[in-house]
């Protein structure tokens, strides 16, 4: 199952956003129980990941990609004690003034994906500065291939049906698809001092090739809001929403 | 000889942009000799490149890259009595209030780039929509191997110092370089009814590898300015423009 706790934030403290991520990363593993945070450090593909958007509504999302990974991670957030925390880096005290959780069996969104929800069209906002890494260098234009790739190997590890992408599907996938349409700008994602280079912004997608190519597009766009995109999505980088699907007409703006 | 002429413009019709190029290049063939206007429509590679800018203020620039466009384009062009035209499909008329031509010979660019003036970086804005076309697809992310790949088309068309781009500098160039920083839209570029998928915005690429490498991509970007880049360039597509140099320090914001 998929799961997605938002926290409602509020802070006097000016500089709270999505460049807090990695400090709450702190805050959450100071929630849940030693063993298996270690488990967690030692794990490649993480079964979670979290970001913090600022603004006027400030919140933190915290997603979680398998049954267990729900209870020992977001369950211990729950706990009506868990009313505020604090950044020590920044002597940052944030208050949590409203919790929701929402919850989604992977048979819940294979059907909504399968039932045609997004057509041929998928619109995508990375939220929070995304990246990805090939031959050691990282990749801050967000090429399908990329996306795609990501978005395969997380699913077949939280769900165990690929331990790794399928490497001619991948390629099926990349090449019936194009980006129609996009605002995007390079940024960078500060960690431990740090400056990693990643982009922002919104992308749309049209998925040719046969309706089942783009029911699983669709498939792991959806699931993706709950895993992220690319690398470090466990503290805090490549968070997106899936928004509504694109018209035909639009694509052109 | 690379040549660039500017002419500022006035009207009272709102709707003067990048948008009216391709009716631009209707005017420029007006008053130039029938016999060069066939030899251009003939040729793939035009020995020229032209676009309009909107805004408070309105201009026309129009590039040539040899010594017989010049001739043919920009000379008829200078002539004091072309001080104003109108656009007949929009009854929009124009007055010119200014012209001003800069003229480089080939010498200077190269004497310019090779004596280093932008180190590894290459900062460049797409003033005009841009696009580039790959199996008879149009590619509206600017990935380096079609922005290099158009520019050693057109530079090698014309200087004749190669008929075709030399496929293995080509792939070094790409490989050696990266976009590091990068503020980039969709949009389209209106052409008799059709609406051409394309991109605005800047870009900022590091050249790694061996001087000589460096230099060779400033001096295609410098060439650049004069010729444009990507497809339709002289219907007033792919504009650019050659910014100051990026620091290394400000790849990140």
């Amino acid at each position: 199952m998929l799961a997605e706790l938002k926290l409602e934030l509020e802070t006097d403290h000016p500089d709270f956003g999505y460049f807090q991520s990695s400090n709450l990363q702190g805050v959450l593993m100071q929630r849940i129980d030693k063993e298996y945070a270690a488990i967690l450090h030692e794990q490649g593909l993480k079964p979670y990941s979290q970001y913090a958007l600022g603004g006027t509504q400030k919140e933190w999302r915290i997603k979680t990609l398998t049954a267990q990974a729900y209870e020992r991670i977001i369950h211990p957030l729950l706990d009506d004690r868990f009313q505020e925390f604090v950044i020590e880096k920044k002597q940052m005290h944030v208050r949590i003034c409203g919790k929701t959780v929402r919850v989604t069996p992977y048979r819940q969104l294979l059907d909504e994906f399968y039932s045609d929800r997004c057509g041929r069209y998928l619109n995508l906002e990375f939220v929070t500065p995304a990246a990805f890494k090939s031959s050691g260098r990282y990749v801050i234009l967000p090429e399908l291939r990329y996306i795609y790739q990501s978005m395969m190997q997380k699913y077949g590890a939280a769900t165990a049906d690929l331990q790794l992408p399928d490497e001619d599907l991948l390629r099926q996938l990349t090449a019936c698809s194009s980006i129609v349409q996009y605002r995007l700008r390079s940024t960078s994602f500060p960690l431990e001092g740090v400056k990693i280079p990643s982009f922002k912004g919104e992308i749309g997608i049209k998925i040719n090739g046969t309706d089942t190519m783009a029911k699983y597009a669709g498939l792991l766009a959806g699931f993706a809001e709950f895993s992220g995109i690319g690398i470090k999505t466990a503290i805090g980088m490549g968070g997106i929403r899936l928004l509504s699907c694109l018209r035909k007409e639009s694509q052109n703006i």
